[in-house]
C-alpha cells in the first residue's frame, strides 16, 4: 500500500487506457520528489478524513441491546438542547465581538478626528497620522502575532476550513475552544487595527467551535472532561453539531437564517436529513434571535428587535427595491464586471499567496508583513483625504466622523470620513447616503485602493473575513454604474445599483451562490429584491468560473486539502476500481498477536485495516489473472483508533479481566485525539498475546468489486460520508483500499466553456 | 423469493431476536389473507421503485467513450435551458388557473349578489339559494366527474403523490400530461364551485407534470415522441427535473422561491447536490417573476411587479409585524392550539377516509358525495349569511361582494361577504379588515363551519388543495385569540395574531415545517416575523406528531405507500441482512437461454435478478450453516426492463445483426413504459438462443454481506437512491435481495411521548 507505487501504477494504466478512450486525462509525469510550490495539482498526505460511519461491531450492538427506545428520545431531547445553546453562545461570542468594535473604533475615530480638526489649521497633520498608524499597529500587531505564532489555523475567515470540515477532513486544532480565543481576539484587532478585513466570516467559525465545544462536554484547551454527553463523541454526531454552529455563525452574522442553513448545506452536508436541518434552522433563528434582543437592548430600544445580525445594510425604502424589467440587463452587465473582477482578485490573490509560501515562511516575516499591510492601508486612506478635496456642506454629513479636513468652514471632506468608520458603515453609505454627497472620483479612488488593499490583505497572518471589504469594493463601483444610470433614467435609486455592485463583487470572489443569494436577501429585508441578486450573482459566478476558481478554492487547493467535489469527474466510468485503489493492503487476521498489531501499525500510517480469513489463498485462480495478490477473504474492517484503545487497556485474550471493563465508553475515552501507537508501552512477553478483532471490528464495511467503476464508488463515498471502501474480488477476497485521496485524486476543471479531468499527486511534502 | 414465506420467516426470527434484546418489535402476526379496511399497518405490494442507479453496463461506457467533454458541457447547458422553460410554464399554468377562477368566481358572485339584493325586500330569498347551487354544483360535477371517471390520479393536491414520487416511487400516471389537464380543470372548477379547496397545492403537482413533461421531449398522452432529449430519459435524470418542477410549483403559488427550494428537498432529494440545487433555484425564480410579469400587466400595473404568488397575503405593515418579547409565549399557545386541532383533523379525516374506502368505492358514489359536499358547503354559507345578522356600517366594506342581505340601508353583512368570496380573499380580510369590522361570533361561526367542511372535503374525488382552507380557518380563530389579547394589551394587531393562527393551524396538519416556515415568511413579504412563525410551527408540529402522523402521511400510509423515512429505525443494529431480505432469489447465468429468461420473467414479478457464476454451489460450507441456499457466486444485476428490450430487439448471441444496433437508445426508446413480458412474441425456435447478459448487466451492483445490520443497509438504500440490494456471503454468493418493501416494513411510530418500531405486513390486495 506505499502511495508512490500505487500512483505510478495507476499512472501507467492510464497510458493503456486512453487508447481505447477519447476523454484523455491529463496526468502528472514529473519527478514524484519535487514539489512545485504555488501547484494547484498536489495533495497532501497530511490531512486525514473524518470517521463518519458508525461501526457497529459487538460492543456497539451489546449497548443498544441494553438501551431502551427511551434512550433514543432522551438523546434526541438533549440534542435539541445542545442545538438551543449552540444558538444562544454563537449570538454571544458575536455580540463581544460586535460591542468590542464598535467601542474600541469609536474611541479610535473620536480621538484621530479631534486631531484632526485640530492640526487642519496648524499644519500638523502629520500628528493624526502618526496616531492613526498607533491606534492601527499595535491592535494589528498583537492579532497577527497570536495568529502566526499560537493559532495559525485561526487565520483568514474560517470559512474554507469550516467547508473542508463539513467535507469530511480532519483539521487539526480547527475546533478547539484556544482557536476560538485567538479567532474573536484576532478579528476584533483586525477591524480596529484599520484592515481590509470583516468580522462575518470568522463568526462561522466561531459558530463551528463553539458547537463542537458544547456538544462534546469536555474541552481540551481546558483539559477538562465534564463526563457528559459522551454519546455525541462520534465523528458523525460532531460534524452534525458543527453544521448547526455554522449556520447559527451565518444567522449571527447576516441576520440570516435560512441563509445560514442553505450555507451549511451547500458548503457541508452530503446527505441532506430533515430532522437535522430543522435543528439547525432552530440553531439559527436562536442566535439572530438573541444576537437581536440583546443588541437592540443595548441601542436603547429593548423590544424593537432591528438590530438582525452583526452586518447590517440599513433600511432600504420599497421604492429605491424596486425595478423595472429593463433594468434586468444592467444586472447582468453588473454580474459579468463582478465576476471579471473576482477573478482577476482570485487570480492577482493566488500569485501573492505562492509569493507567501515562497519567501514568507517563518512567522516574525508574517507578523511583519501584517504590520506592513496595516500601514499601508492607513497611509493610502490618509493620503486619498489629503489629495482628495470632496468637501460637501456639512448639512450633508451622513457618517459619523465628519472631518473638516482641507475644506472651507460649514464643509467637510468626505472621503475623510468613508474611511475614517469602519468597512460596514461604509458599505452603508454607499447604499444609503444621499446623492449629493459621493462624487465620481471619490467612488473611483476608493474602489480601486480598497479592491487593491483587499487582496493584499487576504491571507495576512490575521483573523478576518472577506465578505465586508467585497461588498465595500463592489458598493462602490456599483453606485458609480448608478450615478451613469441616472444620466440616461433620471430617478433611478443608486442604492440599489450599489447593493447589486456589492453582491457581484462578492459573488465573483466567492462564488457561494445559493446561500449567498438568501443571505443577501435577508440582510436586506426585502424578498422582492431577491431576482436581481440571483440574477447578478449567477452571472458573476458563471464568469469568474470560466476563469479561476473560487478564492476559498484556491486557498484548499493550494493546501493540497482532498476535498471531495459534489459529483464524480464526468465520463470516468471505465477508469476501474482496481486503477483507483491502493494496494497492497496491511491486513489483520481475525484473532492477532500483539505484536504483529504493534508492528504493523508502526509500519504503516493507514487507519483502517481489513480483517481477513486464509491469508494469501493460493487456489483462487481469477485473483491472479488480474495482476494482484489478494489478501484473503474479508471479514470486516479494524480501525487504527480501536486498536490503539484495545492495546491501551490491555484487552487481550489471555487477560480475562480486561474483558469486563470494555464498552463504548472505553472507545469514547479519549475520542477524537488517540495516543500515538509508539506511546503505548506494550511488555514484551504481552506481544505473543492475542487480541481477537471479530468483537469489535466493523463486521460489514462498505465494499465495492474490482469492476466497479469510479463514478460508482466516487457516490458511495460522497452520500454515505466514507473513510475506507474496501475493494474486493469475485471471491471476496480483499485486493485494495479506497480512500478519500485516491477519490479526489481525479479533479474536475471547469475552464473558459471546456471541461476535463486532471490527475493530482499526492505528496507527503506539502 | 415467495413474499409471503420470507414474512413469516421474519416473523418467526423476531420471535428468537426479541429473547435477547430488550427493544420488542410489534409484529402482526394476524391471518395474511384478511386485510382490513383503513389499517395503516399494511404495506401494498404494487408500488414500485423508481431506478436511480445509472447502469454502468458495456453499452454505457461504449457510449461515454464515444462522447468528449464537449457533449458533457453541452448536456449541463441543456439542463438549464429545460429549467428556465419548467420555470416559464409553470408559471403559465399558475396563470391560467388564477385568472379563470377570478373571472369566473367574479361572475358568478356578482350574479349571485344582484339576486340577493333584488330579493332581500321581496322575501324570494331561495332564489339566489338556488342561483347559488347550481353555480356551485355544475362545475364541481364536471370537475369531480373527469377526477372519479378519467384520471383518479388527479385527486386532492398532489403534494402527498409528489412527495412519494420524489421519495423514488412509481405513482403510475402521476406526471402524464393529461392527469395536468384533468387537474387544471379539477382545480378551477372546485375552488369557483365554492368548495373548501385551495389551488396552491396543485399546483406543486403541475410543475411536476410540466417538467417530466418539458424534460423527456416526448408525450405519452398525445403519443408524441420529439426524439430529443433522449439522454434525460432515465428515471435519475427525470427525478432531478420533477424536482425542480416541484419547486417552480410552489414558488409560482406562494411567491416563495426559496421555500419552494426547500420543499423539494424536504419532501424530497435525499442526496443534496450543489448544482441541482442552484438549478432548482434558479426554475422557482424564473416562475415566480413571470407569474408576477404577467400578473402585476393583467391587473393594469405593467412593471410594478406586486403579484408575488397565487396566494397573495396583501401588505402587512411594518407595525403589524413587529413583536415584543412577552408575546412570545402568546405564540406558543396558539401553536399547541393549532397542534391539537390539527390533530383532531388529521383524526376525523381518517375515520372519514376509511368510511370512503369501504362504503364509497364505486365512481358514480364518489362524484355524488362531492356534489353532496359542494350543496353543503353551500347551505352552511347561506344559512349563515342568514342567520347572523352581523352588520356593519357600509363605510367599512373592504370586501368586494358586500350585500344588505337582511341589514338596514346603509348597511352591509359581514358574514354573507365573507362567503360571497374565495377562500384566499377571506384570508386577506382576517389579515387585514379593520378591526371594527368583524365579530367574536361571526369569527367562531366561521372558523368551525370551515373547519368540519375542510376535513369533509380533503379526500373527496375533486382537485384542491388543504392550505387555504386551514389558513382560512386558523386565520378566524387567530383573530379570535388576537380580540382576546386586544382585551389586556390594547393596540395589539389582531391581523398579526390570525397570520399566526392561520400558520399554527396549517402547520398542526401538514407538518411541513421547514419548508412551511420560509413559505410563510415569503407570502408574509416580511423576515423579521420569521421566529413567531418558527415557533408556532415547530409546536403545532410538536403537538400534532404527539397525537397523529401528517395528514399527508395518513393518506400515504392508508395508500400502503413504502414511503423511505430519514432515518434507519432507532436500536435495530441487531436485525441482520438475512432477516430483512427476500429469499430464494431467482437469479440467471451469464449466458442465459431466452426460453428461461422468459419463463423466469413469467414467473416472478422481480425487476432485479442477479446474475451469477456456478449455480448451487455444493462444496461451500458456510453457506449452509446459515440456513439458506446460495445462488452461486455474483457477477452483476440485470433489470427486467433491460431484460425485456433484449427479447424485444432479438439481441441473441444466434443472431449477429441484432448487435449493431444496440446502443443507449435502444434502451432508452421505451422508457419509461416497457412492454409487458406476456405481449412480447418468441419464436418457439428461438427459445433455444442464448443473450450474453455480461454485456448488459449493471457489473457492480451495490452489495452488503449478510451480516451487514438494518440500519447500515436502509443507510445505502435511501441515500444512494437504490432500488435492489444484493445480499451476498462471505464467498460473495447470491443469498437474497432487499428491495424498498423489505426496508420500509420497519417503521417506527413516535405518540406521546415514546416510540417503538412496528413491522408491516405487505398485502398485495391493498
Amino acid at each position: 500500500m506505499n502511495r508512490n507505487r500505487s500512483s505510478s501504477f495507476t499512472t501507467t494504466k492510464y497510458g493503456t487506457m486512453s487508447r481505447y478512450s477519447n476523454n484523455k486525462i491529463d496526468s502528472f509525469s514529473e519527478n514524484e520528489d519535487t514539489v512545485p510550490i504555488g501547484s494547484l495539482n498536489i495533495l497532501s498526505a497530511k490531512y486525514e478524513s473524518l470517521d463518519y460511519e458508525v461501526v457497529e461491531n459487538f460492543v456497539y450492538r451489546d449497548e443498544e441491546r441494553k438501551k431502551g427506545y427511551q434512550y433514543v428520545v432522551k438523546k434526541n431531547f438533549v440534542r435539541w438542547i445542545i442545538f438551543f445553546w449552540i444558538g444562544v453562545i454563537t449570538a454571544t461570542v458575536g455580540i463581544i465581538i460586535d460591542l468590542s468594535i464598535e467601542n474600541i473604533a469609536d474611541f479610535k475615530f473620536s480621538h484621530v478626528k479631534q486631531y484632526i480638526e485640530e492640526c487642519n489649521q496648524k499644519n500638523c497633520l502629520w500628528r493624526p497620522y502618526i496616531l492613526l498608524l498607533v491606534y492601527n499597529v499595535v491592535p494589528v500587531l498583537i492579532g497577527s502575532t497570536l495568529v502566526a505564532y499560537v493559532e495559525p489555523v485561526a487565520l483568514g475567515s474560517g470559512i474554507p476550513q469550516v467547508k473542508c470540515y463539513l467535507n469530511g477532513i480532519k483539521i487539526p486544532r480547527l475546533v478547539r475552544i484556544k482557536t476560538l480565543f485567538i479567532k474573536v481576539i484576532g478579528v476584533i484587532t483586525t477591524v480596529v487595527g484599520g484592515m481590509c478585513g470583516g468580522k462575518e466570516g470568522p463568526m462561522i467559525h466561531a459558530g463551528a467551535v463553539i458547537a463542537a465545544g458544547i456538544s462534546q462536554g469536555k474541552s481540551t484547551t481546558f483539559n477538562k472532561d465534564f463526563g457528559v454527553l459522551n454519546y455525541f463523541r462520534e465523528d458523525n454526531e460532531k460534524r452534525d453539531f458543527v453544521s448547526g454552529g455554522a449556520a447559527a455563525g451565518v444567522a449571527a452574522a447576516f441576520g440570516s437564517p435560512v441563509g445560514g442553513v442553505l450555507f451549511s448545506l451547500e458548503e457541508g452536508a452530503s446527505f441532506w436529513n430533515q430532522g437535522l436541518t430543522w435543528r439547525i434552522f432552530f440553531a439559527s433563528m436562536i442566535s439572530t434571535f438573541t444576537l437581536n434582543v440583546v443588541l437592540s437592548a443595548y441601542h436603547g430600544h429593548p423590544g424593537e428587535l432591528t438590530y438582525w445580525g452583526l452586518l447590517n445594510f440599513g433600511k432600504f425604502n420599497n421604492f429605491a427595491l424596486s425595478y423595472e424589467i429593463f433594468e434586468l440587463p444592467i444586472f447582468v452587465i453588473m454580474g459579468i464586471i463582478g465576476g471579471l473582477t473576482g477573478a482577476l482578485f482570485c487570480h492577482l490573490n493566488y500569485k501573492l499567496t505562492v509569493f507567501r509560501m515562497r519567501h514568507l515562511v517563518s512567522r516574525w516575516k508574517k507578523v511583519l508583513e501584517a504590520i506592513l499591510v496595516c500601514c499601508s492601508t492607513a497611509t493610502v486612506g490618509f493620503l486619498l483625504m489629503l489629495w482628495r478635496n470632496d468637501c460637501k456642506p456639512s448639512g450633508l454629513d451622513p457618517t459619523k466622523y465628519a472631518v473638516q479636513l482641507n475644506c472651507n468652514d460649514g464643509e467637510y471632506n468626505y472621503m475623510a470620513s468613508l474611511w475614517l468608520q469602519v468597512p460596514e458603515a461604509s458599505v452603508r453609505s454607499f447604499f444609503h447616503d444621499p446623492e449629493e454627497s459621493l462624487d465620481v472620483a471619490t467612488l473611483v479612488y476608493f474602489a480601486i485602493a480598497y479592491y487593491l488593499l483587499t487582496i493584499w490583505t487576504y491571507g495576512l497572518s490575521v483573523s478576518a473575513g472577506l465578505f465586508i471589504p467585497c461588498l465595500a469594493t463592489g458598493a462602490a463601483w456599483g453606485r458609480l454604474i448608478g450615478i451613469g444610470v441616472q444620466f440616461i433614467f433620471p430617478g433611478a435609486d443608486v442604492g440599489k445599483y450599489a447593493l447589486i455592485g456589492a453582491a457581484s463583487q462578492l459573488g465573483g470572489a466567492v462564488r457561494m451562490t445559493i446561500s449567498l443569494t438568501v443571505i443577501l436577501i435577508e440582510a436586506t429585508g426585502n424578498i422582492t429584491f431577491g431576482l436581481p441578486l440571483m440574477i447578478c450573482l449567477l452571472t458573476a459566478k458563471w464568469i469568474g468560473d470560466y476563469f479561476t476558481e473560487s478564492i476559498y478554492d484556491i486557498h484548499i487547493q493550494l493546501s493540497g486539502i482532498p476535498l471531495m467535489a459534489w459529483d464524480p469527474p464526468p465520463l470516468s466510468s471505465n477508469i476501474y476500481a482496481n486503477e483507483v485503489m491502493s494496494h497492497p493492503v496491511a491486513v489483520f487476521k481475525s484473532k492477532e498477536t500483539v505484536g504483529q498489531i504493534i508492528d504493523t501499525l508502526k509500519t504503516y500510517t493507514y487507519n483502517g485495516f481489513p480483517v481477513v480469513d486464509g491469508i494469501f489463498n493460493l487456489d483462487s485462480e481469477e485473483s491472479y489473472c488480474n495482476n494482484y495478490k489478494p489478501n484473503g477473504r474479508l471479514r470486516g474492517l479494524i480501525l487504527r483508533s480501536q486498536l490503539i484503545v484495545l492495546l491501551q487497556n490491555k484487552v487481550f485474550n489471555e487477560v480475562p479481566s480486561a474483558w469486563d471493563n470494555v464498552s463504548l465508553t472505553t472507545f469514547r475515552q479519549d475520542y477524537p485525539r488517540y495516543s500515538n501507537i509508539d506511546s503505548i508501552e506494550i511488555l514484551e512477553s504481552e506481544r505473543h498475546y492475542t487480541i481477537d478483532l471479530l468483537r469489535f471490528m466493523n463486521p460489514s464495511p462498505y465494499i465495492v468489486q474490482h469492476m466497479a467503476s469510479l463514478p460508482r464508488i466516487f457516490r458511495l463515498f460522497r452520500a454515505m460520508g466514507l473513510r475506507h471502501i474496501v475493494v474486493v474480488n469475485d471471491s471476496n477476497e480483499v485486493v485494495g483500499m479506497v480512500t478519500r485521496k485516491d477519490l479526489t485524486r481525479y479533479r474536475v476543471w471547469r475552464h473558459r466553456g471546456t471541461l476535463g479531468v486532471v490527475e493530482l499527486r499526492i505528496s507527503a511534502k506539502l
